[in-house]
């Protein structure tokens, strides 16, 4: 395998206001592979090692009923939100694992604060947790449709801070993805799904609205993942314009993670030693 | 009626660690009745006119569908909680009030961080909400057996504190009431319900348990008192031994907060204007 380069170069600095941000997110360059062999087989079969590894270290988090683990997933429409959580855990054992997408607010979400919804949805313990979209919704859309201030941005920064450290607190380590496309593969990737009847489902008209103000929604992440990429709940930006690549990137990330866990099983209970069973 | 002391008088200076609090809570007493007109007669006649006051101000809450009122009720075993939320809220029309009861956590509970099971039960938009005991036991109980030192105790102080401004900055008016009583006054109210049947339902071998630490959980109520008593969600000392004057005393500090959100019907809407039913 190649030389890897460090995760850290992909993390997000902190700021925490936008205020005093220098972070770009055209730092990144979205068609980059840093994480891949450079043969496409070769990077199927590592994620493929991975994805068995990941389902080991899921069953002793699982077993040890202790730590819980939370992935946080964001990304522009068809930035492959999905496709990662497919691709990463399709061989983690879905008993240890839980999946919660995050739509437009309900009337009874709305009528809470805006952690209400996401807070009831944390891990719990010995739990692998995904949000696919989470509370960071709540800043960016709001943001780039003008409802939501610059000091506004920066309390609801901050209430995000204060969640995510209450949980980093509580046994949870926290890894957030931002899924990074170039404005061209989402292009590519729109018009797919319309001229395909069978991807119509993941197409809403709004999206086209939305990518109208991609500027401003870049804009927004930068402003928000500098602001919440603690030490206790870092972002990385994971060039995504290359599928495998991506996937590769987020199933490494979330590999070291579990490793850095040192996970094992609980002790041999004395007790069983030589009970046979009849 | 009788000229009436300031609450402020009752509200518990902030210190952010116990490390530096200077407050006691032997500067209250117990049997103190500041808030009565001195006739019992009149007392309930009083606590009455709140009530029905307090009905039509919760329907106002009800009917803006904005704001939000939490109470938090904490004491020592037989200091009234129960007592208190039929007494004063019993002229409130039920449909706008809720009552959540916190017991010991359960296993679920207990798989996630302290604030979990809480934050859930957080009033939406338009309700009045009663927390009968709180997250604050998971302050009390666990420093008075030992399970949680002074770091430990500091760190769920600021995540308590954290979440409260969270509530308060997501339209949520936060009053939080320490019932009080002295020690002599608990053993009378234990013994009665030792020596009536009917009242042994509200009797747990294990209240006597907590008797025996009186003392370390005053010390425990001080500390905590006074290290979450903000700004945005100030505690309260109430004298309780008696149980009409508790009553009185929750009552006003319950109206004069709502008066002070000046709280108003929606504006009538023109489109009704004339309309005839047929």
């Amino acid at each position: 395998m190649a030389k890897q380069p460090e995760l850290d170069d992909f993390r997000v600095p902190y700021f925490e206001s936008k205020k005093n941000g220098k972070f770009s997110l055209d730092d990144f360059d979205p068609a980059a592979k840093p994480f891949s062999t450079g043969s496409k087989d070769a990077d199927r079969a590592r994620l493929s090692e991975i994805g068995a590894k990941l389902d080991s270290l899921q069953e002793c988090l699982h077993a040890q009923q202790k730590r819980r683990v939370l992935l946080v997933l964001q990304g522009m429409d068809t930035s492959g939100k999905d496709g990662t959580i497919r691709a990463v855990f399709h061989e983690v054992d879905p008993l240890g694992l839980r999946i919660v997408p995050f739509k437009a607010p309900t009337p009874t979400e709305l009528a809470h604060d805006f952690l209400w919804r996401v807070h009831s949805q944390a891990p719990a313990a010995g739990e692998l947790t995904i949000f696919n979209r989470s509370h960071y919704e709540d800043l960016l859309v709001p943001t780039v449709l003008g409802a939501l201030d610059e000091d506004a941005f920066d309390v609801r920064c901050r209430h995000i801070r204060h969640f995510e450290e209450l949980l980093a607190d509580s046994c949870t380590t926290i890894i957030k993805c931002m899924l990074h496309i170039s404005k061209d593969e989402q292009r590519t990737r729109l018009q797919a799904r319309i001229d395909d009847p069978t991807k119509h489902w993941k197409f809403d008209v709004s999206d086209l609205d939305a990518r109208k103000q991609w500027d401003q929604y870049q804009v927004a992440y930068r402003d928000a993942l500098a602001a919440t990429s603690t030490e206790y709940a870092p972002w990385y930006v994971i060039p995504a314009d290359s599928k495998t690549h991506r996937n590769l990137m987020v199933a490494e990330l979330l590999l070291r993670t579990f490793e850095a866990l040192k996970l094992e099983y609980p002790p041999a209970k004395e007790s069983l030693k030589g009970i046979v069973v009849e």
